[in-house]
């Protein structure tokens, strides 16, 4: 009933199969992207450690070679068969390269035989885990579940290759089609920043620097211009591969996301260098979007961006979405700030930039126009910003009111229903505060997250981390808890009854952050880095490492107390709830 | 691009040829509905007056039989091929019968011979055309235009049989699936009502009586209850067959033009004993499903309906559409207003409806509440009804001032711009002026008008007539003019270039509408009969017949004035330009 439009879509073609000896190899090309891939197999047949020969079988479908082996073996023997596996792509290879350099690969493999295959295999996730791993004490289903979460994350995406990206499902399952969504810069880029190098983050940045071409022909195609970009809600190679109006078309905040990850990845890393190599193009395109698509309202004297929908897709084509006004606004200012940046400290690039984008001091002002005059909806009764337009003429019954025969409500309910409805599918006006939650003070977070999250009703599995988080940043230990298990345990315990469709990949980076941000409290904002540790009453305490500006930081929390241990050879300064603490290289500080 | 989703769609198989004789025919099957259909044909051959035979030959592809026939004819012959054709369809006949009857049918053709077929033809359109003609004198292109349509309405609808109804193209298209919409009750109904038996509209009337109940099934799927019942947006057997969410679920203003028809058809017809008969149950239940509809916002302590899509679909998803909100509170009224006529009047009856439908006073009391409260989007600033919550927040930029290329923009924008635009598709507040207009003095009439006119951009076959009618009651008749050529000779002059996906039957009904209602000025409010009647600067003058109330009454105005005849044997009272005048039986009365 609501699945994906193209849920039945077939993504593959095989275009040949090969034999040749021990070996078998299917050459396969994805339907619209044309990828080619080439899968090779070899087996090894071992009897009580020495290889064997055995004749084979071979029989072979549409879609599969079926190598068969057939041999007698005495009781109180061991028989083992090591399948060594050749992937190739068209990405890296010539097309007629594909097979030649799959069948090196396979042999290249087979030669090294199993165990030195397992040894290398070893080593590489001792070092994955080395920095990613998060350990809970007094919880083994909380434990399970962040490092079944950890694992999942560091299978989907190594970071190497700055052409690939995160799909929702990673390579768990065909929903979704391997695309990549706003996913990434909202909830994973966290991830890979605190427990890999920078330049795993960074690529993850240059995807979308690369892509910025085809979302300006993208903005074009809508009727925007003068190099201003939308990118697409969901993509592949940088074109759009959605198909519903009120999500291509309308479901624009994804441009603003795009612009929070540079600015997330330069607060993290302090990598200033990447606006000026990089992210500047980005940004400028993004501000000319945000500022050609606000209209001024002479009825409100202020600027407003109508037709949007929100993080919150269960409201399609409303007026004034304050998450995406908000994030517009910031968007420019955003840029206005790093073009002063730019002129200040980086004057060559500001020049090639500003002659390859012909940017001019006129353009520059309209920005701050906009963003100055910007409508953000308001309700001076509930004392809180409004998720859009019209908000309140909704009847604002509490889910936990519903019945639960009604729950969830998108397999229950017909979409117009859902849509005049006040639920929230996922955090829509808490994302905003969730990202700028420094520009608000703790009052205004209470009042917000108290008036929202009683709306929502958590059928994305990227809303309970968001809500995790701030819950976490309120005090709420309890609600903090509650949302964590649920993002952490939604493919093991599989309580939507959907993981036949694949994993959560990309709300699993959500989870790492419920505890890292969430209870850990770490926050990167303003250059600076800071913790708040809050532990749940039924841990005993947990531990974390996050690799930040060529330092490891080892964080401990239990009820008596934290600790942070520097394992770098340099000092580093960190703020732990509002103090400044400065940790020696090698040295432990309790707190 | 704009075309819709089932564009390619296939919608007939066949099931059996058969040969006998002279005779072929084919047995189909609609896909979906499952009709099925035999269709017979026979030749016969003439040479001088003289049926002769000539040796056929058959050939037959998968959907065709074909006789070919070859003879010789000698300078000076004249040689006729008259086809007969037989068909029979699986409503009117059981499936086994079908050819059996075609062929029945088709012999009794063959026997009659083709002049006296041709008589019997001439007979039944001589008959047509007596009340149905329009004549205009001055002006060819619309002379033609009008006899043009109203001869394809009385192609499309013969009316004697509340089974079948008027699809859009009518049968000159396969676009719109053959189909019915809300144009039959919001614009086909007049036509029929005036220029044939009222037996006709009341048959419209009882097609969608005898759908009542898919249409409470219907509305129980969306989650609504006690009898509510919505009536599909397209449907062929009372189903809804359109499948995009903004319409079916969202374009919810068609409920109340299923109300407004039973009202039209009784002002006009005097005929109270179908709302008895009929019409209650239908006003109950869609009065039933507003008063679900409406929710009370607590913040405008009013009734609001959330997430529309009005008349102008270049709007989707909005709040509080004008139109529809008025349309609800209209429909709840009326049904309040009819039951105490039916227990007044009706006592037995209102027993027997009550009963069934399990009615109680709290109910009633209930839409009464909703009616009073519900809210009506007003701009104190321009002394209008806004079409939507918001609706001031555009640019508003007349669409005379879009460039050319821009036009039209549902072939040059994207859906997002469309929708954040100003532009109008059709009529939507004025819509409600034109079903309400005696509810309006002139003054509030010009002020919407000229509000809305300039920012509809008549992409709707459906527009222009709406414009033309009140134009021509606010005294623009030149206006009315330029709107009455434009829905006339749509087909005609084929300038949007679409005449090969079918004619716009319906959209013909709004041209006969443009005249009698526009430049006419009749009007059958209140249970009376209005003529107001103008004449364009370059008509010599015009006429038209309506048959009302058992008597068929000359309308003739050129620029010295107009006249009245009553046909028919008794007297008859009616009202120019506020005046009444009662015009005696076969006479004529000059003014």
């Amino acid at each position: 009933m609501n699945e994906d439009a193209n849920y039945d879509e077939f993504f593959w073609e095989i275009l040949d199969r090969k034999e040749s000896g021990d070996e078998a190899y299917i050459l396969s090309k994805t339907l619209k992207t044309g990828f080619l891939v080439c899968t090779g197999m070899k087996n090894e047949l071992i009897l009580n450690d020495f290889s064997i020969e055995v004749e084979k079988e071979i029989s072979s479908t549409d879609k599969s070679i079926t190598h068969t082996y057939k041999t007698m073996v005495n009781s109180g023997d061991t028989f083992s068969i090591v399948k060594y596996g050749g992937y190739t792509q068209s990405m890296n290879h010539p097309d007629a390269e594909l097979y030649n350099v799959s069948q090196r690969e396979l042999n290249k493999a087979s030669d090294l035989g199993f165990e030195s295959l397992l040894e290398k295999q070893d080593t590489a996730w001792e070092k994955i885990w080395y920095t990613a791993d998060i350990m809970i004490s007094g919880d083994i289903k909380a434990q399970q579940a962040i490092r079944f979460n950890i694992f999942q994350l560091n299978q989907t995406y190594s970071g190497a290759d700055s052409r690939l990206n995160i799909g929702p499902k990673g390579f768990t399952g065909e929903k979704y089609g391997g695309s990549t969504y706003w996913d990434t810069e909202a909830y994973c880029i966290p991830f890979y920043m605190s427990t890999k190098d920078k330049q795993v983050a960074k690529n993850l940045l240059i995807y979308r620097y690369n892509q910025l071409d085809k979302a300006i022909e993208n903005a074009q195609k809508l009727g925007f211009n003068r190099g201003a970009a939308l990118y697409p809600m969901v993509t592949m190679n940088g074109e759009e591969c959605h198909n519903e109006w009120e999500i291509t078309f309308e479901e624009i905040h994804r441009n603003g996301a795009m612009v929070y990850a540079i600015y997330n990845y330069v607060n993290y890393t302090g990598d200033v260098g990447y606006i000026a190599s990089h992210g500047m193009e980005v940004i400028i395109a993004i501000a000319r979007f945000w500022s050609q698509r606000a209209t001024f309202s002479a009825d409100k004297e202020k600027y407003v961006i109508l037709g949007v929908t929100g993080p919150n897709e269960y409201e399609n084509n409303v007026n004034n979405n304050w998450y995406t006004n908000y994030l517009a606004k910031w968007c420019m200012e955003y840029a206005v700030e790093n073009i002063a940046l730019l002129k200040e400290n980086y004057p060559e690039d500001y020049v090639r930039i500003a002659e390859k984008v012909t940017l001019d001091e006129s353009e520059i002002n309209s920005w701050t126009q906009v963003a100055d005059q910007i409508y953000l909806p308001f309700s001076e009764k509930y004392d809180v910003f409004l998720q859009q337009d019209g908000f309140l003429d909704k009847e604002l019954i509490p889910a936990a009111e519903l019945s639960r025969s009604e729950r969830p409500i998108n397999q229950k309910w017909s979409w117009d229903r859902i849509l005049r409805s006040p639920y929230i599918k996922q955090a829509d006006v808490l994302q905003g505060f969730y990202f700028f939650e420094n520009l608000f003070d703790q009052e205004s977070i209470i009042k917000h997250f108290d008036f929202y999250e009683p709306l929502t009703v958590h059928e994305s599995s990227l809303s309970p981390c968001v809500h995790s988080i701030l819950a976490a940043k309120i005090d709420r230990i309890e609600k903090a808890y509650e949302m964590y298990l649920r993002t952490s345990r939604l493919d093991l315990d599989d309580y939507n009854h959907e993981v036949h469709e694949g994993l959560h990949i990309t709300s699993m980076a959500g989870t790492w952050l419920s505890i890292v941000q969430g209870f850990g409290g770490m926050r990167n904002f303003n250059n600076s880095l800071s913790f708040d540790p809050k532990i749940p009453q039924n841990w005993k305490s947990y531990s974390f490492k996050i690799i930040y500006r060529d330092h490891i930081i080892k964080v401990f929390k239990n009820h008596e107390g934290c600790k942070f241990y520097n394992e770098s050879d340099t000092p580093v300064t960190i703020s732990v709830s509002g103090k400044e603490v400065t940790i020696f290289n090698k040295d432990l500080v309790i707190l």
